[in-house]
């Protein structure tokens, strides 16, 4: 079986989208030619992950540009930012988005009238993807380092190349880990209620040739507790200056109870998933998702009619139970306030 | 909507039970007139919850002896003890099972020759569902005093009418509590991989008219993070003398995320559920379920195909992380050792 997953790919005109939502059981690829449609793959996860959704919005920006090519500088330039600002909207937790649109946006404003605006903006889509994948690199590289030898590692959701569109970050960790022989096992959890887990991790292990083994997310205590596990390594979405974790929900479960239990607790984020202007968890939007993920499987109900339902996508992580971040230029250390800082001034 | 909940119904001569794998979608009852069927119902999960298991293998013992009512007795005492003996392997982890098969193979030993063995049989089946009922009600009243005024109240798996066939465990304490104007409201977790929350504690609740939100399993740590939880109660299928509790997989997540958050957890679990004999939790035989229960979904596969899976139904919680234990006869508080044989003794 082929070992590498490309789950977004520019074709010179149009974005190719591996949909994966319909992974495991079918390897569809969409291709979207016009721009509206990358809001809706974002909104509607056919493309998840946070750095994945940056390398996505980059190409929208850029197939937004390849609409106006041939309109007046100015009109051009109004209807991109126009676009920009309803990408921005199409998920609110993931930092990656914001920044993404935001360095687009800055693209766009240095354009010269003169430049052909679609080709600035592709290059910059495809140097946004480039640099995403090389970070994943540097982050297996630096973190493969703190993973204990004859490891059996603990990992939540799905954070691999399907997440990224490169190498992975947490699950690029334990995958160099592993190829460096300290990783034995991966332990992944289900990751409700979109499945994340057994659906998209659990098929990259097994592309990748990872022994791996799938548990329910409410089983991560136990499996600590009985000693299976060494060390836990999640993903990020948002990171504050304080090292304040946001990530897929149940990631707070998990560094609650391995820090109860001495259990290592690290997270893998490149550092575009830094939000440094933001303190305050509170600040943080934590996306709430449509109860039907949770009621409904396969559009049949599984819970009784018009029940009250809280879906949280995300939960935030107080520093205190965070071991390191490992991002692609170091690793971060507590206090978290200043070695983020440092890294940044350093990196 | 008809409030009450008939989950087990002897009928005289047969068993009807509820079919608990098809809720909140299908009241279904089941009617079960040959013994080994009733073994077929416990290990399929058509009734579960540690008291209801105990409550229906009596009345399978019963329906057993109505079989060998027109043999001699010593034929019929031999058919009713190995029966006896495939009925407590049904299930594994709860104590119910083990202590009403035990109760039944106690009186069937010393049944007399005249007596007739269904009658007798029958009355202590009887016995054993109103003594499960009366213990609910004696625990609803004593657990209730303790749930804090005003209360949002977490729980795990189902505990209600359809875990007991009375009016619930750790549901009968909410439940009284939310009818003395203490509980405001509930949060239920699903449960995976099973959905007794969506599927079985959400549609009590709706019949019963308490307010009640669901939320996945990983989202405790969150929403006991965010303030919302001020006490988590759950039922137990097995605590050790020391007051170490086996109960479904999850529990340990939500004993130690609470504990570490200063959130009071509470147990509610009848007598019947104490195994003094058991000291070391390692005597505990955690039961592992087939891995369909995960990687299928309604008969449809939601991972890759022959993935690795460990599907453990219940961990142990250990007794630091429990603030009481709440019985028919009594509230225990640490040390637990102590206070439960206290309790027995005096009980």
């Amino acid at each position: 079986m082929d070992s590498i997953i490309r789950p977004i790919e520019w074709t010179g005109n149009s974005l190719r989208l591996l949909d994966q939502r319909k992974l495991p059981g079918k390897e569809i690829y969409v291709e979207i030619s016009e721009p509206e449609e990358v809001i809706v793959a974002i909104a509607k996860m056919i493309v998840r992950g946070a750095p994945a959704i940056g390398v996505t919005a980059g190409f929208g920006v850029a197939l937004a540009s390849c609409k106006v090519s041939d309109k007046a500088h100015g009109e051009a330039v109004n209807y991109l930012k126009k676009f920009c600002d309803a990408l921005s909207k199409s998920r609110p937790t993931a930092v990656n988005l914001t920044a993404v649109v935001e360095r687009m946006l800055d693209v766009i404003e240095n354009i010269q009238p003169h430049e052909s605006i679609s080709k600035v903006l592709i290059e910059e889509a495809n140097n946004i993807q480039n640099e995403t994948v090389i970070a994943d690199i540097n982050m297996a590289e630096l973190g493969s380092g703190l993973i204990p030898l004859n490891s059996t590692v603990l990992t939540h959701c799905n954070t691999g190349p399907l997440a990224t569109s490169g190498y992975g970050t947490a699950l690029g960790v334990i995958r160099k880990a592993w190829e460096l022989g300290r990783v034995e096992h991966v332990f992944a959890t289900e990751t409700r209620p979109w499945l994340q887990g057994s659906r998209l991790t659990l098929w990259e292990l097994k592309r990748l040739g990872i022994p791996s083994t799938l548990i329910v997310d409410s089983a991560v205590g136990h499996i600590m507790k009985q000693g299976y596990i060494d060390c836990v390594v999640v993903g990020a979405d948002r990171i504050t200056a304080n090292g304040d974790v946001a990530n897929k929900i149940g990631t707070l479960n998990l560094a609650i109870v391995s820090n109860s239990l001495g259990i290592p607790f690290f997270v893998v984020a490149p550092t575009t998933t830094l939000d440094l202007d933001i303190f305050d968890v509170n600040q943080i939007q934590i996306e709430e998702r449509d109860p039907r993920e949770i009621t409904e499987f396969l559009g049949e109900p599984v819970s009784p009619p018009s029940v009250n339902v809280r879906n949280f996508a995300f939960d935030v992580t107080h520093n205190d139970y965070v071991d390191a971040i490992i991002t692609e230029v170091g690793i971060a250390r507590k206090p978290y306030a200043n070695s983020l800082k440092d890294l940044i001034r350093n990196g």
